[in-house]
């Protein structure tokens, strides 16, 4: 009898089997390779030992993909779905079943990453031009980016954008009472430390010369309908912008904030079919005037020519981002929304014009019925006149209907102590305003079939939208299924190939740590439901953030950041707030490397802080006499730090701990910048090193997908001094709100929770151990080839590495671009290009791809300096090789061939699959035509004929 | 104040918003084409007045997809999902998620049609020929098929198989008294009309020198493991041969039916990662000896080389198959169940052997250790040695025992009165262990975490298997998610083009139809869970045959076919047994038109009925007066007729009711086959123009999709007098069944009912009628370059149209496979080549696909008619033209080009989209090669190298 022992081969070990790349054969032979004896040697070789944490994490057991499932299960039953009428800027929407089964549920597009490479994300950004074109229509403003984080933080985004455009010399800000309060409340936080002086107040209070701009909500928080037109006047007349917070449901019936002469428009665009989720993720737009799109902030898609001539899409107008200017931008925006916006832009061309009209004119006509039943009851509904919103004045009886609807499986929204607020949506039925009515004791009415609609008539739309052909597809789900499909198939994304990128870790983003997100207990719950319905959710974020205090080595965590830069923002105020409650307000210094991710100084100068750059040393680490030299002289007002560990040069700098002191020393603390804790995890913590705070890229390292540019999240982590100063939101009645939502985008939490069950402690450390073992497999594959620019004292690299790609540009006249355009011939996408240091590629692998993969990139990689070598051995001219007609696609295959080389060369260089080959849809796009002829919405159907003639 | 009518445009109107292709406004025009003055007008012109129904359908209103959803979800809920230890060929197992996620719930899997064009099928063949691959390593036999319906139809098949490959002269076969009942019950329904006695008893009962074959179930229904190479001697000397009926998970542990000498294996691969769904559908596999090869039934995948010499797979010796055979078939084996195949062979690739050797472990040793807590506690636990199953003896606590154990959660299997079965799988836990013990009474004992393992040690494997390259596989989800990723890529499904099959109706499966599929509630109940369990599914199944009796007009409904051929057999079966009941029984004697399915005779052939074919006339419609001939003739043994309506040419024959009259007045019974339902639903019904049975495709007319040539269901209605003979089971207690399970593969079953619900039965009406505007679109569009063969007396088509390319062999030597390989190059599917007739095509585009893509297809068929004129006047020669060249692959492109047409030509003809072209992966197949070169299971790894080198 023999014993059967799982350990020896564990079929359901996720960590192990399924998650990490190299098998342990694998690492094996790769391990001979990096010269190494073994991976525990490899590790100590890189990780300088002074960093090294105590003890290993200890999460319990890992849990295999069905125990997951079925935990996962358990705790998402503990969430209690009941119909929300809260509204509050967010609703009930219907997901088109074939956007969720083909988007949402499709790693095609949920893997992608930012459409930077325009070649291969073609699709994409297909999509997200059709989202820019929809908002443009609806709101009545010709410029539209594709997107922004939520409505909060947007409408924020939009006050900032009026203050550096305007041309009042006013320092003030009117915000309309009537905004939703966390609309406020994040417009208030965003103002403090810009010194903006908030005004707030009816629309009708408006002294316009008083004010950089005003902000108004439409329909109002409690559903008041008002047209802005004098507004927008009289700030015009003053100088000033104005803004409106618009819902694009409403706008499909009601006259559009372009029609009445504002300058910028923003919301959410949730309700178009995306799911709430607790708050989030869901896409925000912004629209302006064509004047101001050079101050917009976010991602702006836009219409360029590829080296044949024909369309192709684009990021236009980058030199506006965070990752260009830096300390000099006024937005640390960098994650969208992206798979949001496509799902709402697909929810859109899914409706047309028509179905969005029919749908909104469904859920208003349905609202006036419901007020009317409550008007006939003897209620006083108010206002008169509205779209979906009405409030209803209950006196002390607000406790008791609330309490009676939630009876009826219904949240209604509490307003002040003496109203309650009702707002419907695409899925209210008659049915469930007949149970609003018993909830307020009307028992005796039926629901309208058909109810009437009173609109106020000078609010009617009177602008066509949603004109353009893409808005008039046959609306078979056959052609949309395989319009999505055929959009999906332009692009490179995760599920074809590596995407190795360094300031992006692009991980496995698992099946089974996917699924979740698609129950309804995690998409369902509106934000603000009572927290005894949202005890799944509760359990799972407290977990999950005593998991990532474990392993940061912090006290606290804020859920609340959904996104990285929005984390980083979060972090200094948190330092503000702790510099200011010991008397020390003045502090607004802060050291920040040259060598940091661009968002780090465009967040500190978004707290009103001075950016003091600081140098780094020939071998990348930071210049710790020059550190500090600055921190000594700025000693009587230094903030803080900001610092990337390991550093963004890929090296574990084994002088963090000493950067860290001198911080302290000089009064001010010290903020890590997460962005590489795929090289720490189980190894190190920033905790212990000397950090204070720092935020985690959950989409990065904790497995959220980046969904071709969004979502994110990006929570902080803080020591115990700084925990009473992390956000606040106004649901909880507190301050420092920086997000909409008080958790930021929860219902995408399930995926790094089910990451961090499924790994267990020892599973999440052999990551970090095997992520670094990949990029020195790399770094060796690659000696002799490219130069690595930094290396820590050992010679070995963190988890990625730089490629020092400028000597080709002297040697052969081939640019880092050339390199990253011919690494889409061989089946890849680019490497991160000219960051941390320009003209160079920064290849980060991640631990989920197998030896296999590595050397595919590997092969391809050497190919590409065989071809350099062939330019600066004069065996070809640098304008005749292949690098220069990068990428290839069919059309040259096609057509006449005349080059120096043969077809075969140019299309199927080494790493390139053969039968599989991917084929990009265009040829190289040409940057400098597009935002030369910068149109950002769809371009007239006729160019997009498809079938050949 | 103005009222909103939702009539005007419902948004979430699914029927004529989703479901069907054409929109209003390109139905205008289409008529227009057609030459209609309406639809209503097209429609009189088609369907003869005396076959019209009286009645619309009426279902109450159609819902919307969300409407749907609830509903569903609802009725799901009434399904009561408990751990089910029962056993019986049905056991729990873990999908793996990144299988589901990207197999299961992809469309560009589940929508792909059967693999007869092989060049745009490659990564489904690949895939199954890993399944032959694993099936023949784990059992020991070299061919293996893909696939059969499920383990008791292949136990059947292998009877039959036996019997003509046999070289007994016996007419008797013997069935081991330990197979499954159900597959005992299957085999007796099989074997009586064919006149095979059947001997029950122990494996060491058996007296060989009486049987043409033998089978044996491995391990018995009971649990018992036996080594059956003595039985398999006796047989061979007496010119027998043996089948063994062996669990494939059971084979990673235990000696192999090829070891013992068996010639036939079969089985289900269900629990390789397949959910048990009530039953179904789930992959049977069959294996046998290369000698048997040609007699085996089923679809075979093999190896063959393209025009480049480059390897290509293809279905192999279709030779054997029905509609080649017909009434000479011995089989009437058709559908397939590739899907749930092609999910095994993943299961399998993911796992590898190291994995699914330890899953086997893992069940082995809880089982040993489960039965020695029963032991322990003084239960009679038998047999002494086993795989996954014991038997229990608990006199008469029976009841009690089961009762107990479901109030632990957990079903268990009463066997006899006074036994219960108990067999564990992949999902049982310590923790269900204990549970079993409680239900038995022990509550004091611990399941052990490494248990020990105890196997018969003569019995113990000692030959390798899954030793190919494939299922060695780095194992991480990363690769394997774009492996499946890169097959899906290769293959040309309804997510990306029309497929206009006349044989088969690919419509849209809509997403909203699918996603229940995947709940737990309907995807985890064991088909012999107590039936309050089963609530839901009892509401379905009730509610659905409710609605397919009114489509039809018969009054009662079996859901047991699992296939359409299966329920042409059930349906002939249920003749059979009315002649039997009245005294009849020696009526055989079957009229089935030549134009017929060859399921049809074959299926004939199988109840033992002698088939007469009928004439057609030259307008393709049954030649009425050799009908009545062939009627008078055999009216003392008539039995019956088999018709298709309406015909297989694609027209609705006047004379139906007359042929069926005639059938009637000679003491026959009529079956019509329900294969063309597409164009009848709503308008007639076959129950009315004198059919007694038929089985309808749900796979076909109701949204199931083909999965790549499986799942199917094809359950029959008949009219009242046959509702007593339909099928049994002996899960009820009743005879006759056809299928393992009592409802076949009730787990797709709700994508049936949500067509019908969301379609209503205007939706479905209305379906019809677009179906038949579509065809006579295509018939207008294609006038003057494609003839039809037969239309209807007004010059109408049905829902389909054969289109005449007999002539362009002489013309131009053009055969219809160039035409079918040159709809490659623009992007399509081929229709149905040479059925009905040799050398033509059959083309049904049904109700979802738009005017558009009804465009881009006769573009391009008018485009292959204009290259044809080509060779006709002499412009090119036929060996030079592309249609013989056809299909175009990357690799021409990238080679030298020396024809006598330009590249542009050669692969962008009209039809094939520009930027989204779809490749094949091959060139055109050598079928000849890979018959003559047979090889069915994956050929060395070297030879599928896919990086350039």
């Amino acid at each position: 009898m023999t014993t059967f022992s799982p350990t020896d081969y564990d079929p359901y070990d996720f960590a192990n089997r399924r998650h990490i790349g190299p098998s342990p054969d694998e690492m094996a032979e790769m391990l001979k390779v990096v010269g190494a004896e073994s991976l525990d040697a490899l590790i100590d070789d890189t990780v300088p030992q002074g960093i090294r944490q105590d003890d290993p994490l200890d999460f319990g057991g890992p849990l295999s993909e069905q125990e997951l499932l079925v935990k996962m299960r358990a705790v998402s039953k503990r969430n209690r779905v009941l119909t929300s009428l809260i509204g509050q800027g967010y609703h009930a929407t219907i997901t088109p079943p074939a956007i969720k089964r083909n988007i949402f549920e499709n790693p095609a597009w949920y893997t992608a990453y930012t459409p930077y490479q325009p070649e291969i994300s073609q699709g994409r950004l297909e999509a997200l031009l059709n989202y820019q074109t929809m908002i443009a229509d609806l709101t009545g403003l010709p410029i539209a980016n594709a997107s922004l984080l939520d409505e909060a933080t947007a409408a924020a985004e939009a006050m900032t954008m009026a203050q550096r455009s305007s041309k009042s010399k006013a320092t003030a800000f009117f915000v309309d009472e009537a905004l939703h309060p966390q609309n406020i409340a994040v417009i208030r936080t965003r103002a403090k430390p810009l010194g903006i002086e908030i005004i707030t107040g009816r629309p009708s209070d408006l002294d316009a010369s008083t004010v950089f701009g005003a902000i108004f909500q439409y329909p109002g928080t409690n559903g008041v309908l008002r047209d802005f037109t004098e507004q927008m006047q009289a700030l015009h007349a003053a100088k000033a912008l104005g803004i409106v917070i618009a819902d694009p449901l409403a706008l499909c019936l009601l006259k559009e904030p372009g029609a009445m002469g504002a300058d910028i428009a923003v919301g959410s665009t949730q309700r178009f079919g995306v799911p709430v989720g607790y708050g989030g993720p869901h896409a925000a737009y912004m629209a302006c005037r064509d004047e101001l799109k050079r101050a917009m902030p976010g991602r702006l898609v836009g219409v360029s020519i590829d080296a044949r001539g024909n369309r192709a899409y684009r990021l236009a107008l980058q030199t506006r981002e965070q990752h260009i200017r830096r300390e000099k931008a006024t937005s640390n925006v960098c994650t969208a929304q992206a798979l949001l916006a496509v799902m709402a832009s697909m929810y859109a061309v899914f409706h047309g014009p028509k179905g969005l009209k029919g749908i909104a004119q469904r859920v208003h006509a349905r609202t006036v019925d419901m007020a009317e039943g409550l008007r006939a009851a003897g209620f006083d509904v108010f206002p008169r006149k509205v779209f979906d919103t009405v409030t209803v004045e209950v006196g002390p009886f607000q406790g008791a209907i609330l309490k009676s609807a939630r009876e009826e499986g219904i949240n209604l929204r509490p307003v002040g102590e003496t109203r309650i607020g009702i707002a419907l949506d695409e899925c209210t039925t008659p049915a469930v305003i007949e149970s609003v009515w018993r909830a307020f004791g009307v028992t005796d009415r039926k629901a309208a079939t058909e109810p009437a609609y009173d609109l106020p008539e000078k609010l009617v739309r009177e602008t066509p939208y949603l004109t353009h052909e893409i808005f008039h597809m046959n609306r078979a789900e056959t052609e949309m299924m395989r319009y999505m499909r055929r959009l999906a198939d332009r692009d490179l994304a995760l599920d074809r190939a590596m995407i190795p990128l360094g300031s992006c870790t692009m991980k496995l983003n698992a099946a089974a740590e996917m699924m979740p997100v698609s129950w309804d207990e995690f998409a369902s719950l509106h934000p603000f439901v009572p927290e005894d319905q949202a005890a799944g959710y509760r359990e799972l974020i407290d977990d999950l953030s005593a998991k990532l205090c474990d392993v940061t080595g912090y006290a606290a965590f804020s859920m609340q950041p959904n996104s990285g830069a929005q984390g980083e923002y979060a972090g200094l105020l948190t330092i503000a707030g702790y510099h200011a409650a010991n008397g020390e307000g003045h502090r607004n210094v802060c050291l920040i490397p040259m060598s940091a991710h661009g968002t780090n100084p465009a967040s500190a100068q978004m707290v009103g802080w001075k950016v003091v750059p600081v140098k780094s040393r020939g071998n990348g680490d930071i210049d710790l006499e020059d550190f500090r030299a600055q921190a000594e002289k700025h000693a009587e007002t230094l903030a803080g730090c900001m610092i990337t560990y390991p550093s963004t040069h890929g090296v574990f700098e084994e002088t963090v701990r000493e950067v860290c002191a001198i911080t302290h020393e000089h009064g001010g603390q010290v903020y890590i910048d997460g962005a590489n804790m795929n090289a720490m995890v189980g190894l190190a913590r920033p905790g212990d090193v000397g950090g204070d705070v720092s935020h985690l890229n959950l989409h990065k390292t904790f497995c959220i997908p980046h969904g071709g540019g969004g979502p994110g999240m990006g929570p902080i982590g803080v020591k115990a001094h700084l925990a009473e100063h992390l956000p606040g939101h106004p649901h909880f009645g507190t301050e420092g709100a920086v997000s909409a939502a008080p958790y930021g985008s929860p219902s995408i939490l399930p995926i790094s929770w089910a990451y961090c069950l499924m790994m267990g402690g020892a599973g999440l450390t052999q990551a970090t151990r095997v992520a670094i073992l990949n990029a020195n497999y790399i770094v060796k594959r690659l000696e002799g080839a490219y130069d690595v620019l930094y290396r820590g004292p050992s010679g070995r690299v963190a988890h990625e590495c730089i490629l020092d790609t400028r000597p080709f540009e002297k040697s052969a006249g081939v640019t880092v671009d050339d390199i990253a355009k011919r690494l889409i011939d061989c089946g890849f996408h680019a490497p991160t290009m000219s960051f941390p240091v320009a003209g160079t590629l920064m290849v980060e692998p991640t631990e989920s791809e197998t030896k296999a993969e590595l050397d595919r990139f590997c092969d391809a990689m050497l190919a590409i300096r065989a071809e350099i070598r062939e330019i600066e051995e004069g065996k070809i001219a640098a304008e005749a090789s292949p690098l220069k007609f990068a990428p290839h696609t069919v059309e040259d295959l096609v057509g006449d061939w005349d080059r120096a080389y043969g077809r075969e060369q140019g299309c199927f260089p080494p790493g390139a699959f053969r039968v599989d080959k991917y084929w990009p849809p265009v040829n190289r796009v040409d940057n400098v035509w597009g935002d030369r002829n910068l149109t950002c919405t769809c371009p007239p159907m006729s160019d997009y004929a498809e079938a050949a003639e």
